[in-house]
């Protein structure tokens, strides 16, 4: 019985593990390294859990079943509801701001395509019970700070970064109504991705008035936070909304990564529930999707029950990350890094059992060590070890006679032969 | 609304998660060291596929989903279905013995009990194309390495291990038929866990002949291999099988762990697949369920559609590790791994810009440093350090009209006032 994986879901062979190990290695290191402490959840909740903070959208890409208990459950195709369930949880003991990251595997029912699938692994970092721009700026940094550590530079990407809250008080300044305000979103956040033509006929649905129609227009060409008040008058809320984005920006400034980011008006994010900045983050070229996407959204943990705190963060999957550092060529190191410390080979068959008590001890010690279940030729096993990439050979052969083995360093091919006391007795030194 | 995880699944928050990367991390370290290359698969396959190896027990025991294209599928309960259809796919391009690990997450829809959860994770370690029982030594090996790097004793945990092989062989002469068993097998393996008078009911049921019944409560009762041919007059088969097993204790003694490991014939294992040696570590007191178990299971390729090559392995989940690790204090430490190199904290507000430039100088170098959004008191910012356990404070304060950080030793509390260019001029020598 011939078996296949199913369609949009990945084996991870070696090689392909090793990325995927690099990629999430990346992801904790940065987190750790920005002050972000781990947290999961688990892989399947209730349904109705995932139907509350992102509506019918989401609804339609869940893997749902029924268990034997008749619950309601889904595979999760986020954590962000996770989240929100677990900090509610335990709201009075945990001391603010809570600064978490997780890097769940998610799955959704969508049809696969380059850089989508139906199982795939998202970076999370989140900040919730702080308020100020300084907060988003941090996720911000955060997010650039790993794609800064595996090689990307700010000719490689670039964060576009805009407010709803500002985009929601111009957007009511025109006189869009709130019952139309989510529609509007949610085809806004389309326009990059849609023709010219396609998009105003679009929005020409949304928005009969022709005046308020070609004003969003207007606006949606600002191409800097002063463009925006050549469009409408500002008001109080949205000069309180443009003060908070030029901090932002100057924020990011201050930390060095300001050259990575630009004001756009265009990125809005689909979903209803965000509150505050916005931003998503591109290759320069503009071929793939976005590589990530944020916000604040003050609203969540109230949204499922808890009280109102503030809330910013990020989620970046592996997906169209790493089509874009393979295509970068920064996955080149993603498969060596992990080479054997030493390898044991033996002349003889006679020596399988010092082989393989030796390679015991070393692996007891905190080693990688190997050796050859067949044997064969000295030179053979040698191959096999350089093949491997392997630092150090110890050779069990007609020395041993003497009582010593021939240690070889693969690097630069010297060898010496040493009593097999005396090997150990100096081996803390030599370690690795 | 008010939402509940689903029972018998866990929520990692920050301490809970500290633990299960520690395990994690030992799981994988121990692998790579002893040669195991990592590979996963997708969390939910084909239904069917989940169905050919382990039967009604597995299948009962699955949560299974239809999705939209209406197939057929199920979250995986175990993950070697999925490294067979793995292997068989690339059989001819994937040099022998393949050693691979994985410590996938696993869910299985039964009743919650300690040590057994629905939803947990699991290290898997199998070599592939390797029938010698070198190969079943060494997957002991690795199993024994891991837990005595947590720190576990031969005091602590015991390796039961016999032999399917010779079981099958010694039921044959007793006169049990081919298809009584697999029964046999699912009864035998339960032993330990009924009571006798329940157990010998039960194999009475199952086998209405009484000499042979009898023999086989003598065969259970047998204390060491030599033990077994006082039974029943050992044939060819049976002594093929219990060199085999002699052999294995042999290379158990060579690798160093064989105080750890000890006959015991009532390791069975209940599924019909395996057709070797089989293994089961047990803490000494004998309170836990099993460890982690495993076996030489030669058939497996061949029934998911591939060759027949030999193939031996083990999994452990880290429930009932976890219940035994924090029972013998072994947890003590897993919180502990991550601490901030640097805390830069500020006199005045007006410092707080000059500590996100230096924070994020200092993440940006891989350190991970943190300040305080809300600045307060020293005395209070430094506390907050303290109580992280901060190996550094950096201090913004009047010195630094003149230019000088405060650096604060936060182990023997000693600092001192340096330039800034200063600092990080020395900073690469520093650095940690």
């Amino acid at each position: 019985m011939k078996i296949q994986p199913v369609k949009g879901t990945r084996d991870f062979y070696p090689p392909e593990m090793a990325v995927r190990n690099f990629i999430i290695d990346g992801w904790k290191a940065a987190s750790v390294r920005n002050g972000f402490a781990e947290y999961d959840g688990p892989i399947f909740e209730y349904l109705k859990m995932f139907q509350i903070k992102s509506g019918d959208e989401i609804a339609e890409q869940l893997f749902n079943f029924t268990d034997r208990g008749g619950r309601a459950l889904a595979i999760r195709p986020e954590i962000t509801p996770t989240l929100a369930r677990m900090v509610n949880q335990k709201i009075n003991s945990l001391p603010r701001p809570i600064k978490w990251f997780s890097v769940p595997r998610l799955c959704r029912a969508e049809r696969p395509q380059k850089g989508r699938l139906r199982e795939f692994f998202q970076w999370n970092i989140d900040i919730i019970g702080e308020g100020e721009v300084l907060a988003d700026a941090e996720v911000i940094f955060t997010t650039v700070d790993y794609l800064r550590e595996v090689g990307l530079t700010a000719d490689d990407i670039v964060v576009k970064i805009s407010s709803r809250k500002m985009l929601a008080a111009l957007l009511r300044l025109i006189g869009i109504a709130p019952d139309q305000m989510d529609g509007l979103y949610g085809l806004l956040d389309k326009r990059a991705r849609l023709p010219g033509e396609t998009f105003e006929k679009m929005i020409a649905e949304n928005v009969s008035d022709k005046a308020k129609r070609e004003k969003i227009l207007d606006l949606m060409g600002a191409g800097t936070i002063e463009e925006v008040g050549s469009v409408v008058e500002l008001d109080a809320e949205v000069q309180e909304a443009s003060d908070e984005l030029r901090r932002l920006f100057e924020l990011l400034d201050t930390m060095g990564v300001g050259r990575f980011c630009r004001f756009d008006i265009g990125v809005v994010r689909g979903l209803a529930y965000y509150t505050g900045m916005v931003f998503e983050i591109y290759d320069r070229g503009d071929q793939l999707r976005a590589i990530c996407g944020g916000g604040r959204f003050d609203n969540l943990l109230r949204d499922f029950g808890g009280p109102s705190i503030p809330a910013t963060g990020m989620g970046m999957g592996d997906c169209v990350l790493g089509i874009l550092l393979e295509e970068k060529g920064l996955l080149k190191d993603a498969a060596t890094t992990r080479r054997p410390d030493y390898f044991v080979a033996y002349a003889d068959r006679a020596f399988l059992d010092k082989a393989i008590g030796i390679t015991a001890k070393l692996r007891k010690s905190g080693l990688a060590a190997d050796f050859s279940y067949k044997g064969g030729g000295l030179k053979k096993q040698l191959k096999e070890a350089s093949a491997a990439n392997t630092k150090n050979c110890i050779i069990i052969g007609q020395e041993y006679d003497n009582g010593e083995l021939v240690v070889k360093d693969m690097t630069t091919g010297g060898q010496e032969a040493i009593l097999e006391d005396k090997f150990w007795a100096e081996f803390q030194g030599r370690k690795g």
